[in-house]
């Protein structure tokens, strides 16, 4: 155990000196036994002062230790004084003078001299320096040791005194104050030792050319996922996840703003849908269940119902045995459906609309967070077009034209891949200055069975992806909403739509023209802020080779 | 196909009479013959005229077929006229005489006479009735007959104009008004036969005593939920999941009111944790993963990382062999963790709050939808306590005394059984006037090994459920944060910590006390309007017996 509880003095054993008493002495001997007698009595008298005194001392050691420092009680929840805490982002110098309490995660403690002991004390995204020195009656030298020796990332309780900082305080977010520290409690200690402190962890990402000491207090990626609950700690983190959030929200929001009901479809299916392949299998009862690797059949059977517009936030599965920085097996997907009124664009519009506000809300409301994983992770400011001419739409053949100028053989372009992306990326920010932009009209050859071919060129469809950076972050298109169209499809693609008549039976009861799209929020979340890879956007990621914690 | 296409007449054939050249005639004869070629070629020359008539008027039918009736392009996305569709829920008498175009649902069609077709048109919980008249130029008899031969569910395109109704029309949400249709276009129709009308599907659900004509229109529930599809298309069902989104939303604003964070949790874990008799198990590449029946271990670890208040809205697995009316395999978990500063009541008032807010929110801003849904399921109006007095708070003890005073022998209260749980709803709902409880300090005995004790008397624990209408509906503690303590616990409850050491793990690097709970939204849905099955408040049930569609 790194909390080391208070040592308590001992309350010293008083030296009493008993008189003996002797048989049969002389007058003088007695007179001298009696004067010898007082001054033991006297002796003894003035021992058991001292030693009184240094008891009452003793005692009112530990009563200091109860009430300044030590560990509180385990269960809390035994009374309710209702006293409020600070949060470190409120403090500013406005407060010099002021008393405060709060709790916070020990960053550092450094003890400086036997009279001082320097703190950064963390919450989140924010921290501040904060102060212990020794001072007759209101702290003690055992108080300050015991203080000085509380393990990093230990969880105290502080009360002190807002102080006006002498000069900026460069080793906190919160630079121009400090506290002066009257009480410190421990709340929650460390057991065995940290994997890495949560100051190494926030060293910024350099691309190269890192010196052998910043290489060495790199912590990896892999290390870090082992230890992710630590991991997590750092402002970056703190900072990546209520991004993370932020982004759910304005998905939200927009979307309840144009009049989606949001939904939530089933993981458990009967069968393994869309593509065997990549489907998790399930032992359920006495059968099989299969993962959904998308809501996709739900939220369009949802369409088929009348729900009009939906959208859903929920995990997606993927069996695939790929270990990229993009793939993970389990993914938060963002899914949409909408009816169509005359033509698809409207879905491709409405998702455009989305993004926009997406990324002007993050901008807007989410700068302090943006800045504080910039630190981590340097990168070029996501761009986009606020212009008139709106957001880049090009055709997939456009797309393709703009890779074999570039040098990429046209053979090599039936599809785009993943280096041809990245490429795409490149070429469309030069030329275009921006990191987002649509491909439509993808051929016919590349899409699902339930994609919606194009009404006048049917090896084409009606479908798009989206792009941030060179990588793709949605997929969707205008859906087949004609149950003999679908089967035909699905039969042309090796599916028998007989292991599909739940979803094709939707179909017959007659169902709307209608659209919609996938997003992947770890994706959007790792582009903006370019983490370079998917696991540090999700929580507690989940690859082929991970599954804790 | 049930969506006839209109049948064209073909062009009549001109019935031109050629004049036959004979060989030598005599004058009188060329004369009498050239008046007879000139009268047949008068004759022919009127056939030419009357046919060129009326294969112009056979052609402008199918002109009139084409622009005034028909089925639409399947692929939509041709042209995009942008021409704005108008929902019924908006129809007023104040838009009398106003031309409007909109896509519905033919919920009924009958044709009165030849010459007349009502229709009830459908969108969502609103619907209309719409009426088609045989008119000169305008409707064709032809259009007549094929409109009203729609089927049932078919979804048109109409266009029309606003019509004040002559009187209330019942059999419509929106009585007041009814469209006189001047276009009709098939958009969608129906392949097959409906398993059974919306109509039908929508016939309130009385307790007992039906008639023997009701009982045969009732449509059971496990057929609803074999075509789902369409039972959703129901008012009541869809005000339902309107009613589900709203609550999810509520749930939301209120925790992103007090500084909660949203999280996204993985549902396939390394272990079987928490209780492995209920976990599904997944074929993950070479070895096994197993689906999370709850987010707890997440959402503690996000609080160990530090992220002070988190919630999480997702699917919850339990693979428990069970089929009582308040059990699915797969539902959806609102769960909340946060930490605590002083005292665990921090947590249990918070959701007390966030109840009352679901709870008053759903009234203040949703009556429509449950007014809709109580057309079917008739129900005692919900009630909670809004006086200074607060929400009703029990300890598990008093729970049990109301119990015993009420008959049960005590000898069966070790725990409240459901049963049990019902009367106690029916008891307090009787003294107390409320449908919305809480008990508290639960038998340690009876909670997971990560509830933490009482300080005072370790044979309770801090811990409680939530009630509404006499079943649980959220049940949570405050938590052991203490690594040592956790895992003798966990030894007590016979589980190897070694088994969750990813867990213990987080708590050995520093925790704060915290607690929290799990709201099954479904069962909040079931109970707030008394559906009195939980599959009716789920989009896609799943139970032991069903996973699909």
């Amino acid at each position: 155990m790194a909390d080391t509880e208070p040592t308590q003095t001992p309350p010293p054993n008083p030296a009493v000196e008993g008189a003996e008493a002797s048989k049969g002495p002389s007058k003088s001997e007695l007179k001298k036994r009696t004067k010898e007698a007082e001054k033991a009595k006297k002796a003894a008298e003035k021992a058991a002062k001292q030693a009184e005194l240094e008891a009452q001392k003793a005692a009112a050691e530990v009563d200091f230790a109860t009430e300044f420092y030590g560990k509180l009680p385990l269960n809390q929840s035994q009374s309710r004084p209702r006293r409020s805490r600070i949060q470190i982002a409120s403090l500013t110098p406005e407060l010099d003078g002021q008393p405060v309490l709060l709790r916070a995660r020990v960053q550092t403690s450094r003890m400086q001299g036997s009279k001082m002991v320097f703190f950064v004390l963390r919450q989140r995204i924010d921290s501040v320096q904060a102060l212990l020195t020794v001072s007759e009656g209101k702290v003690s030298k055992q108080m300050a040791k015991w203080a000085g020796g509380l393990a990093m990332e230990s969880i105290v309780l502080v009360e002190g005194t807002v102080k006006k900082a002498p000069e900026i305080i460069k080793s906190a977010t919160v630079g121009n104050v400090e506290i002066h520290i009257s009480q410190i409690h421990l709340i929650s200690g460390i057991e065995g030792i940290l994997p890495f402190s949560v100051e190494d962890a926030s060293r910024p990402e350099l691309e190269a050319e890192e010196s052998e000491e910043a290489q060495f207090k790199r912590v990896l990626l892999d290390t870090r996922l082992n230890n992710r609950v630590v991991d997590l700690r750092t402002t970056t983190n703190q900072a990546v996840f209520k991004l993370q959030h932020a982004i759910g929200n304005f998905f939200r929001d927009y979307l309840d703003g144009q009049g989606f009901t949001e939904i939530h479809s089933p993981k458990l299916q009967g069968a393994a849908t869309e593509s065997g392949a990549s489907v998790f299998k399930v032992s359920y009862f006495k059968g099989n269940a299969y993962l959904a690797q998308s809501p996709q059949l739900a939220k369009q059977m949802a369409i088929a119902a009348d729900f009009e517009r939906v959208y859903e936030i929920g995990p997606v599965f993927r069996a695939e045995d790929s270990n990229t920085h993009r793939h993970m097996t389990e993914f938060i997907g963002l899914d949409l459906e909408m009816t169509i009124e005359e033509h698809y664009h409207e879905v491709l519009e409405l998702l455009d609309g989305l993004f926009l506000h997406m990324f002007r809300s993050l901008r807007q409301k989410y700068s302090k967070e943006i800045e504080t994983v910039r630190k981590q992770f340097p990168a070029d400011e996501f761009k986009w077009r606020e212009g008139p001419e709106g957001t880049l739409k090009l055709s997939f053949k456009e797309a393709v034209d703009l890779l074999v100028e570039d040098g990429v053989p046209r053979e090599a372009l039936d599809d785009i891949d993943t280096p041809s992306e990245k490429r795409l990326g490149r070429i469309v920010r030069e030329k275009y200055e921006t990191d987002y932009f649509i491909i439509d009209k993808f051929p016919m050859g590349l899409r699902p069975f339930y994609t919606m071919p194009d009404p006048e060129d049917p090896t084409l469809s009606n479908s798009y992806d989206f792009f941030m950076r060179g990588e793709e972050i949605l997929s969707g298109a205008q859906r087949v909403h004609d149950a003999t169209m679908l089967a035909e499809n699905m039969r042309a693609k090796g599916i028998d739509p007989a292991t599909m008549s739940f979803y094709l039976d939707a179909f017959r009861m007659g169902c709307p023209p209608h659209g919609g799209g996938g997003i992947g929020l770890e994706r959007v979340l790792m582009l903006f802020l370019k983490l370079n890879n998917i696991r540090r956007a999700s929580l507690f990621p989940r690859d082929p080779k991970r599954l804790e914690p």
